[in-house]
C-alpha cells in the first residue's frame, strides 16, 4: 500500500519522485538560468506537435482555463464570430468565456457525448459564412471521448476557418502533426500528459496569427500577444512564473523525452485503458462509450444500478486502499469515471481492481447490472 | 558557500527546506483532505488581518497581477471611477488593467518615488465625488517605499470610499488590522512575506461587497465571486488549483505561526534591512530613500558613479558568490535593490556585505561615490 494515493484523475495526476524532487529548489524568476529552463520547454513543446516552423509555444500562469481563455481573448478579435463545437463540459466552457467576452458565438446543439455530424457542422459553415474560428475540445474528459479532430480540421481547412483545439488533456500522449492537421492554436496544461504538476498552461499558437493579434486582450495578466512579446524581448515571464512549477515540467520532459516522446506515452496509456477497461468488464461493468470512441486519458464507467451502491461509498472503500477516482461529470447517467494518464503502469492498474473487486465486495454488490450504455 | 543562489529578490523568494519539502506528495484536487488545506489557509490569513468578522479569502491561481486584476474586475462596476495612487510601476499597473477594463480612472501625478500629499488626495476626492474606489500599493518594491496607508485609509473613509490595497509584498510582515484601517480588499501572493512558493494570489474582501459582485467580471478565470461561490459550495478552486505549491503555503504558513505570525516575521525582515542597509553604508553606499521611507521588504541603492560600475557585473560577481540580487527599477537614477525578505538570517546579511566588498575590489572601485540621493 502507497503511503499517499495515487491520483486516477485526468490531472493532476501522479507524478514521478523525480518531478518532484526538481521543486526542491528556489529560482529567480528573471535569472538566465531559469530563463533558460523556459526556452527548453517551448522548443520542446513545438518539436512535439512538429510545430517549431510555424508556430510559437507561449505559457500562461493559471490552471487550463486559463490559458484557453488567453487564447480566446487574444485571438479573437471583438466582432469575430466563432463557432464551438461542444460536447461536454470544457466545450460548454469555451461558450461561457466567449460569453463572458460578448464575442459572437454559434454552438451546434450535442447530445452531451458526442460532437454534432461533419455533416452538420459542414451545413453551419455555409450557412453562417462569416465564422471566423472554430474551437473544440480534443479529449473531452466529462465522458472520456476522442473527439475525431481530423475530421474536423479537415472542414476547418476546407472552409478557411482557424481551427481552435482545447487539447488539454490529449495533448503529450495523442498524436498531433502541424503539418498535417493545421491548427490556428492548440492549448494545453502542465500536470497532464506531459505529467507535470499543476501551475500554468501554454498555447501553441502560429506565429503570424498571434503577431496579428496586439491590442485585442480583454485582460492585461491573460493577454497572450503581451506576454510572448515579453518573453521574447526579455526571456522572462511577463508576471511571476510558478518557478518550482516550471522547473518540475522541464524535468517532467526530459522523463517524456526518455521515455520514447508521444508515441511511447500513448501506448502506456493505452495499455493502462486496456487493461483497465477489461478488468473491470469481466467484474460486469460497462463502459459509457463503445471501444471506437474511448480515449487513453480517461473512461467513464456506468455505475451499478444496485441499489446498494453509491459513490461516496464507492470512492470512500477505494480510497482507503490508495486510490483516487473521479466522480461521473454527465447529468443523463450515474457514472464514475477512472483516469489512466500519469505515473501508473500494469501492476497499479491489477491492484486497482482487485480494490475493485473488494469495494463491491463490502457494499454487498454481487451483480453489477447496469442501464444500457449509450454507445456512441 | 551554498549549493543554490539565496534570492535577495521581492518574491519569489528564498524559502525553507520544510516548505519545499510539502511538494513531494500529489494531492487529488477535489479530495476533502485537500479541501482542507485551502480552508486552513484562508482562515489563517483572515486572522493575520483580524478580518475574519468582515471579510472573506478567496484565493486567484496565477501571479499576483491575476488577483489584482481578479479584484479590480469583480469589485468596480463598469461605470465606477477609480483613483489610482500610483508611485512606481505597481501602482502604474493598477492603472493599465484599469484601462484594459475600460474602467473610468482618476490619477493623481506623482515624482515616480513619493505618493501624493495628502492635501492632494483629499483635493482630488472632492472635486471628482464620483470617485468610488481609491487604489493603492502598500509597498512599492519598485522604490521599495512602504507607502502611508494609515493616512490614505483616513482619506477613504472621511469620504465614504472602497479603498482597494495591493499588499502583495508587505501582507504577512507588514502589521494590518482591518477593524482600526478599513480596507474592501487587500491582495498579496503566496510567495511573498508568508515565504510560500509562487503559483497563485489571494484576496481578502468585505464579504457585503463580494456579495453584491454578481456578474460584473470580465473574464471567467478570474472571476473572484464566482470563485467564491464556487468554494463555498463545495470546499474546492473553481479550477485545478496549483496543488503542490498550495500545500506548500500550507506548511508555510504554519511556520509563520510558530515564529510568532505578523510581529516576528517584521522584526526579523527590519533587522535584515538595518544590517544591510548599516553595513553598505559602511562600504560608502547610499540609499534612494531616507530612513522614514525604508521598508522591511527591499532597499534600493544608487549604483556607485564609478565608470568602471556596469550593474551586469556586479550582478554576475554576486551571484558566483550564491547571492541574486536585484536590478533597479527607476528611469532618473541608476540604481539596484537588494530585497531582505524570505529565509534570511544575520549571517546570509554579513556574508553578503563581504560578498559586495569583494566585487567592487575585483572591480577596481575603491570609492563609492554616488549622486545625491532623492530623500524623500
Amino acid at each position: 500500500m502507497h503511503t499517499e494515493p495515487l491520483l486516477l484523475t485526468p490531472g493532476p495526476l501522479t507524478t514521478s519522485a523525480q518531478t518532484k524532487r526538481a521543486m526542491l529548489r528556489d529560482w529567480g524568476s528573471w535569472d538566465v538560468d531559469f530563463n533558460q529552463l523556459t526556452a527548453d520547454i517551448g522548443a520542446y513543446l513545438l518539436a512535439c506537435a512538429n510545430a517549431t516552423e510555424t508556430h510559437v509555444c507561449v505559457p500562461m500562469q493559471g490552471s487550463g482555463t486559463f490559458a484557453v481563455e488567453a487564447t480566446l481573448g487574444t485571438l479573437i478579435a471583438p466582432t469575430s464570430k466563432t463557432l464551438v463545437l461542444s460536447n461536454g463540459a470544457y466545450g460548454q466552457r469555451m461558450e461561457t468565456i466567449l460569453q463572458y467576452l460578448q464575442r459572437p458565438t454559434v454552438v451546434l446543439p450535442s447530445d452531451g457525448v458526442q460532437l454534432p455530424s461533419s455533416a452538420d457542422i459542414e451545413h453551419c459553415l455555409r450557412t453562417h459564412p462569416d465564422i471566423a474560428q472554430v474551437a473544440v475540445v480534443h479529449c473531452e474528459t466529462s465522458s472520456g471521448m476522442l473527439n475525431p479532430l481530423e475530421e474536423i480540421a479537415a472542414l476547418a481547412a476546407r472552409y478557411q476557418k482557424h481551427l481552435i483545439i482545447d487539447s488539454m488533456s490529449a495533448f503529450g500522449a495523442v498524436p498531433i502533426d502541424a503539418q498535417k492537421l493545421p491548427f490556428a492554436a492548440l492549448v494545453s496544461s502542465a500536470n497532464k500528459c506531459f505529467e507535470g504538476v499543476p501551475g500554468f498552461g501554454f498555447v501553441l499558437v502560429e506565429r503570424q496569427l498571434l503577431s496579428a493579434s496586439a491590442g485585442q486582450s480583454h485582460s492585461l495578466a491573460m493577454d497572450l500577444y503581451d506576454q510572448w512579446q515579453y518573453m521574447q524581448r526579455t526571456g522572462q515571464w511577463r508576471f511571476t512564473p510558478p518557478t518550482h512549477v516550471v522547473a518540475a515540467f522541464h524535468t517532467a520532459l526530459e522523463q517524456h523525452r526518455a521515455e520514447g516522446g508521444v508515441p511511447a506515452r500513448h501506448a502506456r496509456y493505452a495499455r493502462n485503458r486496456d487493461r483497465l477497461v477489461e478488468g473491470l468488464r469481466q467484474q460486469g461493468f460497462a463502459t459509457l462509450l463503445s471501444d471506437a470512441w474511448l480515449s487513453p486519458i480517461i473512461t467513464t464507467f456506468l455505475s451499478p444500478t444496485d441499489p446498494r451502491f453509491t459513490f461516496s461509498q464507492f470512492y470512500a472503500l477505494i480510497k482507503a486502499q490508495g486510490f483516487l477516482i473521479y466522480p461521473g461529470k454527465l447529468t443523463t447517467q450515474e457514472t464514475f469515471r477512472i483516469g489512466h494518464i500519469g505515473q501508473l503502469h500494469d501492476a497499479d492498474i491489477d491492484r486497482l481492481l482487485t480494490v475493485v473487486a473488494s469495494a463491491l465486495d463490502t457494499m454487498g454488490i454481487t451483480q453489477v447490472t447496469q442501464n444500457t450504455p449509450i454507445s456512441a
